[in-house]
């Protein structure tokens, strides 16, 4: 059973705008999670209120919270994202960095005292939309350990970034430099399977294919070993330290932590302008012919297909546009205990919303 | 035995200038590649040269190339490097990226046409040096798969990074979004050793621990899967498309292609001068502040210490300008080779070169 994007969306909108979320920027929210759900990203999609409506409610972040120009060069400004949803102070600082880029060909924009920003290629892809190369990052509580460490030194920190590609979807690779995203060790956990030994380290910082373990006893690995790591204190550095904002443990958890808190996530977000720096439809061409050769290299075998970054959700996004979103059960489940919890009797969630998670259809 | 930093230093110079590369040219390649090698990074150190004199010989690389500004904006340029060492155009390149953020905060520097660049961190680091963060990335000819490919896609596609950290060593990565190095497939197989089986893709594009067919009959893997070869990919449009340089089977070899071709390699640099964004003296402090934190993280059984990246590094370069480098058999045998090659009877490289490398010290 699927649910059209733009009823997700409204759904988004109106639980929102419950806990005091102003509509445009509900709106904003809204669309962040709809399209990571549409591109399959179920752990970064509309999932996420669960954990985003209880801490607007309780003040940790600031429902009506308006992200502001802390102080601004040339090609930089920092923003402080007075705890706002940390969609709406991305998207905010994305489109100052692009605003920025197309006067000075790039621009970097850090984003502090924000809340959690959920899928990072999000923000990248806004840039990719108006032609501009997008990079987005962002820090979070320690979940991941150092190479030799036995307990979480930083959080899963996600890297993405989106290539325009003229008339074809944009490149994009959103990824985490954990070995593995903590959803996944759960999820392996529920289903009663041993994790393979390169996804956590144990209590006693080594491998372990004990999925239980986590999060209490156990950190996830960092994606391949040192480089992760290296590449995760990078994130770090630009969304916690050049903003001035929180780093490793001053960083709360947007989920279990006391609600009434502010997380203090940060970000940080790049923006390269082709257009003012190359040729531009010379440089469309040329990403699309890259995009070629690698369709067409030779395949292992057994492979049908080789897939450029982004090829798949982009896929998927377009069944969705069609067919709507197949939401899978638990976040249908967490759907159901948010309009449960809000007890919320809204004619139109009725009509549509309620009729979709109820469980007259068995869901 | 020990080589002092110096002495190796003026044995490149005297190799470069020998194939016609001028003094100030010599003596910044010559920096690079001993700054390698006291980084005990002897895969991109002087042996570099074995490689790289027969093709500035041979006018494939231009010994008399001089790096120029093709276009430029408030915060980018795009350099072409004439076809001269990969050394001589980075260092150029990065300097003007350095010279463009301390005005706009930060800038990217696109290097077409250039040779192969080395240790991109070496660059990253000239940034840390003046107290900014700096970024180094190239691309090369195809020698990593893609996920599902059996032949290579993009070559090994380094990123390299450096951020300040006041009194202490700068945190300093360099890695090859490849799985591995090929070096070190090369030196397990001359070591008749078996090669751990995600190092590699052979002839079917499946994984093989048979060291031996790489590079003829196997690619490299990407770093962890996807997330190498998105990031690998990256590298490709920052240094290759945006620059419109050269990608992918358009970059040559540098080592097995005809030595009277250029090789079209490409780079990119970003410099972020972080005076200028944020409070020096507190980035500084927050940044130390950090690396003491990572230190102090508790261990995992059996280890001794939690590096951050680039600390065995520097301590192996400060215990080089101290006693001097202690060069591996391999490195020594490529550099009396050049020696033999170039029938060189020097006085100084009789007196203190050869001396070094000759049989008599039984190397």
């Amino acid at each position: 059973m699927h649910i059209k994007i733009n009823d997700l969306k409204r759904f988004c909108v109106i639980m929102l705008e419950t806990v005091g979320v102003k509509g445009i920027d509900a709106a904003t929210t809204a669309d962040a999670l709809t399209t990571a759900d549409a591109w399959g990203i179920f752990t970064h999609g509309t999932k996420l209120l669960a954990g985003y409506l209880p801490r607007l409610r309780a003040g940790g972040w600031n429902a009506k919270g308006k992200p502001r120009v802390d102080r601004e060069g040339p090609a930089w400004s920092i923003v402080d994202g007075d705890h706002a949803l940390g969609q709406v102070g991305g998207v905010f600082a994305m489109r100052r960095a692009m605003a920025i880029a197309r006067n000075s060909g790039l621009a970097y924009v850090g984003l502090k005292n924000t809340g959690h920003i959920g899928a990072a290629g999000y923000f990248a892809s806004l840039a990719a939309g108006e032609g501009m190369i997008g990079v987005a990052m962002g820090n979070d509580i320690p979940s991941v350990a150092a190479p030799n460490s036995r307990g979480a030194v930083l959080g899963s920190n996600p890297i993405a970034y989106a290539i325009p590609a003229g008339e074809r979807d944009p490149i994009l690779l959103d990824m985490a430099t954990a070995a593995v995203a903590g959803g996944k060790v759960y999820a392996a956990w529920q289903r009663g399977e041993p994790i393979p030994p390169t996804w956590i380290v144990g209590p006693d910082g080594k491998p372990t294919t004990d999925g239980s373990l986590y999060p209490a006893h156990a950190s996830l690995a960092p994606m391949a070993g040192h480089k992760g790591f290296g590449l995760g204190l990078l994130v770090e550095t630009l969304a916690g330290l050049l903003t001035c904002g929180a780093v490793t443990w001053r960083v709360g958890s947007w989920l279990f932590d006391d609600p009434a808190l502010p997380t203090r996530h940060n970000a940080a977000f790049l923006a390269i302008d082709v257009a003012t720096i190359a040729p531009h439809d010379e440089f469309s061409a040329r990403v699309a012919a890259l995009i070629d050769e690698i369709h067409e290299t030779p395949k292992a075998e057994g492979a049908e297909r080789i897939f450029v970054p982004g090829e798949m959700e982009w896929e998927r996004r377009r069944k969705a546009i069609a067919e709507g979103i197949d939401l899978p059960p638990d976040v249908r489940d967490k759907l159901k205990s948010i309009v449960k919890d809000l007890q919320l009797s809204d004619s139109w969630i009725n009509e549509i919303v309620v009729d979709y998670f109820s469980n007259r259809n068995q869901l």
